[in-house]
C-alpha cells in the first residue's frame, strides 16, 4: 500500500502538470475520463457486487447499502456527471481583480488551482468520478478516500479515471484512491502538511471532530445540517405545508433535509394540528415542545438535544415560537449553519429573517432542498461548507481555486 | 481577569450589533475611535514608557524596543490610519453575485462580516489600533492579544477604542485587549470553538508551529516569508540593483524583505561580484552557495539549511541558477507562499517565471517590499496570509467577510 509520501509526491507532481494545463486539455480529460468509465461498466459493477456482497455479511443496512449500490443507471449518472462538469466554464486564468497601483505598477488577482485536493468521504462510489471530476476540472490533482465497504468499487472507477488522464495525456496520479480506509489512514491525510492544499471531510458527527482535534492540513467541513424551517403568521398555509414536506421527507437522509419546524404562535392554532397530521401521513415520527404538543397531544415530548441534533432520518421536531424574532434567537442558538427557511408573504418579517440568519444559506418561500451544488447551476459539488472562511455553502469548481497577486512593474522601489 | 468564555460572550452580541449597522454608522465609529485616541494620547504615552522601561530591565533587544515605542507621530500615525479605513468603501453587503436557478428562485451571493475575529500579534502597539479599525468596518467584533511586552499599551489604546465606540453608540466589547498574554492564553483562543470564526496568528515559526498542532478555530496563517529575488540574463542591471538593495536593506526585518538571491549563470560573472559588494556596503551578511562563492570568495558558504530560512535580518544568500526554470525549481522547493520577484526584459521568460511560481504575491520588475496592504491600496492590513484558503497574499477588509447565499422563490420544491 502507498503511504502518504508516496501519494503526496505523485499528487503533488501531478499538480504541476494539471495547473500548467489549458481549459480545452482539462475539458478533453474529463471526456476522456468518462468514456473509460463507461467502458469498465462491466468491471465497476463486478467490483460493487463483491462490495455489495461483502457489505451485507457485514449487516450493513438498508440505507447505506442503497448508497453503495451501482447500477448500469448509476454508471450512466457519473458518466454524465463527468462530462456536466466538462462542458462548465474553467475557473482557472479568470482575473478577479486588478488596478493599478499608485506607482504605476499594474496588480492582478488571479484564481489559480489548489494543487492537490484530498477528500474523505462516505460510501457513494459516484462521489469519486464526481470529485475526480471537478479537481481536474479546476486544474488540481485529487487524493480520494472513501469508505473501506466501497474500496472495491472505487478502485475500478479510479482505474478508469487514471486509463482516461492517460488517453488525455495528464499523468495518471492526477486522480490517486486512497486505499488505506483505515482510522489512521484518515488520519495520515489529515497531517500530512505540505502535501495537501485542501481537506474536505465529508461525514458524521466523528469524522469531523476527528478533523478539528487533529487536522493540521488547511480544512473546509462538510458539516451538519441541522436545518429548519419558519412559518410566519403571513405564510400561505398551503405552500408552507408543501414546502415543509418536501424538505422533510423527500429525501431524510441528506444534509439539506430540515431536522425543525418553528411555528408562528399566531397560526400554531391552525397550522400544527394540520402539517403534524399531514408529516405522520408520510411516516415522520414527530417530537415537540409543550406548546405545540398542546396542540397536537401525539407528539414526542422533544428534549434539550433534539434541538441541536440532525437526525438523517424521518424525525421532525417542532416548536411554537412569538414571531419572526423569536425564530431567528431559536435558529442562532441551535444552528449548524446549514441552511434556514422561512415561509411568509410579509416584506419586513421576510426582510427581518434574512437579515438575522447567518447560515451559508436561507430559503425564503423554497424548500431547503435547494442547498445543492446541482440546483445552484455548478455542475456537481465537491461538498456543502458549513464553515465561513474560504468557501460557504455547496462547493463547486470556484471553491477548489486560490487567488493570487502578480504585479508588474518596471523598476519600482520602496 | 476575563476566561475566554466571557470574552467571547461579549464579542459575539457585539458582533451581532456590528452585523446590522449601516456603513455610515461604521464609519462614524471609526472616526470616534480616531477622535479617542488622539485624546488620549498622554495616557497611551504614559502607558508605553512603562512598558518600554520594563522591556529595558528585561534586557529586551533594540529591534524590538523600536517596535514597542511610540511617539507623539506614532500614535498620530494610528490615527490617520483610522481614518483611512473609516473612508474605506464597506464590503458588508455587496452582493458578489447573483442569477436565476432554472425554477424561477431568484439566488444571490452576498458579503458578510465573519462574526468575530481574534488576531494574536507581537509586541508592536499599533497593530492593535489597525487591527480594531478593519474589523469594527467590516462588522466584526474584535478580539486583540498582543505581546506580554506591550499590554499597558495596549489597554490605554484599547480603552480609548471602546470609548469611541460607546460614543459613536455601539457596544465596548466591539474590541476588547486579551489580557492573558501567557501561553495558555494564546491555546485558549486557539481552541475557542464557537467564539472565534476567525483567528491571524502573527508571528514567527513558534507560534505558527503551535497554531497548526493545536488550533481548532478557523485560522488563517500570517506566515514566514522567505522571499527570493530572481536576476535573470535579460534584466537590466542597474534596475536588478536597486531593486535587490531595496528588497533586502529598506527595513530588513519585515516577512516582505528579500533573503534569498537567485543570479542566472549568464550573468553571474558580471553581477554577483558587483551585487555582493554593494549590498556588503549596506552591511549585509552574504552567504553563498557553491557557484557564488567562485565569484564572490568573501561569501560565507551556505548551508542547506539557509535556502528554507527566514533571517528577518541583514543577511542574504546567493545562490547561482542556470536560468528560468532553475529559479523556479529552487524557488518551489524552497518559497514559503510569500512574494517572488523576477527582474528580466524578457517577455518569455517573465512569463515563464509567473507561470511557474505559485506564491500569494509575484513581482515583475518591483521590489518584493511592495507586498503590502497599504501598498495594495487596502488601507491596512490585518495580515498577509501565505495559505491558499479563504485568502491570499495582505488581508485587508474583504479578508474579514464571508460570502452566504439568499434564495428568494415562491413555494417552489424538489
Amino acid at each position: 500500500m502507498l503511504t502518504i509520501d508516496d501519494l503526496g509526491r505523485g499528487a503533488r507532481t501531478a499538480a504541476r502538470t494539471l495547473a500548467g494545463a489549458t481549459a480545452a486539455e482539462k475539458t478533453a480529460a474529463l471526456h476522456a475520463m468518462a468514456g473509460q468509465v463507461t467502458k469498465a461498466a462491466d468491471e465497476i459493477l463486478a467490483a460493487n457486487a463483491g462490495d455489495m456482497e461483502t457489505a451485507r455479511e457485514l449487516g450493513i443496512g438498508t440505507a447505506l447499502l442503497d448508497r453503495l449500490l451501482l447500477t448500469p443507471d448509476r454508471i450512466a449518472g457519473m458518466v454524465g456527471g463527468l462530462r456536466k462538469v466538462a462542458a462548465l466554464p474553467d475557473p482557472v486564468g479568470n482575473q478577479t481583480g486588478g488596478w493599478r497601483m499608485y506607482n504605476g505598477i499594474r496588480l492582478q488577482r488571479v484564481r489559480v488551482p489548489l494543487g492537490v485536493v484530498a477528500v474523505i468521504y462516505e460510501a457513494r462510489p459516484n462521489v469519486t468520478a464526481d470529485a475526480a471530476g471537478l479537481c481536474v476540472k479546476s486544474g488540481n490533482a485529487a487524493l480520494l478516500r472513501g469508505s473501506s465497504y466501497a474500496l472495491g468499487s472505487n478502485r475500478a472507477i479510479g482505474m478508469a479515471l487514471r486509463a482516461g488522464l492517460e488517453d488525455a495525456g495528464f499523468p495518471a496520479d492526477s486522480v490517486q484512491i486512497v486505499e488505506d480506509t483505515s482510522r489512521d489512514g484518515a488520519r495520515a491525510l489529515m497531517t500530512a502538511t505540505g502535501w495537501i492544499d485542501l481537506l474536505v471531510p465529508r461525514g458524521g458527527p466523528g469524522l469531523i471532530a476527528a478533523i478539528e482535534a487533529e487536522a493540521t492540513v488547511p480544512v473546509v467541513i462538510d458539516g451538519a445540517g441541522n436545518c429548519h424551517v419558519y412559518v410566519d403568521a403571513a405564510a400561505d398555509l398551503d405552500g408552507a405545508e408543501a414546502i415543509v414536506i418536501n424538505a422533510k421527507v423527500q429525501r431524510p437522509g441528506v444534509c439539506n433535509a430540515a431536522e425543525k419546524l418553528l411555528v408562528d404562535a399566531a397560526v400554531a392554532d391552525e397550522f400544527i394540528p394540520r402539517i403534524t397530521a399531514a408529516l405522520a401521513a408520510k411516516g415522520v415520527e414527530l417530537r415537540g415542545d409543550e406548546r405545540a404538543r398542546s396542540l397536537a397531544p401525539d407528539l414526542i415530548p422533544a428534549t434539550g438535544e433534539d434541538w441541536d441534533t440532525e437526525y438523517h432520518d424521518l424525525i421532525m421536531a417542532v416548536a411554537v415560537v412569538d414571531g419572526v424574532d423569536a425564530a431567528v434567537d431559536h435558529i442562532r442558538a441551535h444552528s449548524s449553519g446549514h441552511t434556514e427557511a422561512i415561509v411568509s408573504n410579509d416584506y419586513n418579517t421576510v426582510q427581518t429573517f434574512v437579515a438575522g440568519i447567518d447560515s451559508a444559506v436561507t430559503m425564503v418561500n423554497a424548500s431547503t432542498r435547494f442547498t445543492d451544488g446541482e440546483e445552484f447551476g455548478f455542475g456537481a459539488e465537491i461538498g456543502i461548507s458549513t464553515q465561513k472562511l474560504h468557501a460557504r455553502g455547496p462547493m463547486g469548481l470556484e471553491a477548489l481555486t486560490s487567488e493570487r497577486y502578480v504585479l508588474y512593474g518596471d523598476g519600482q522601489v520602496r
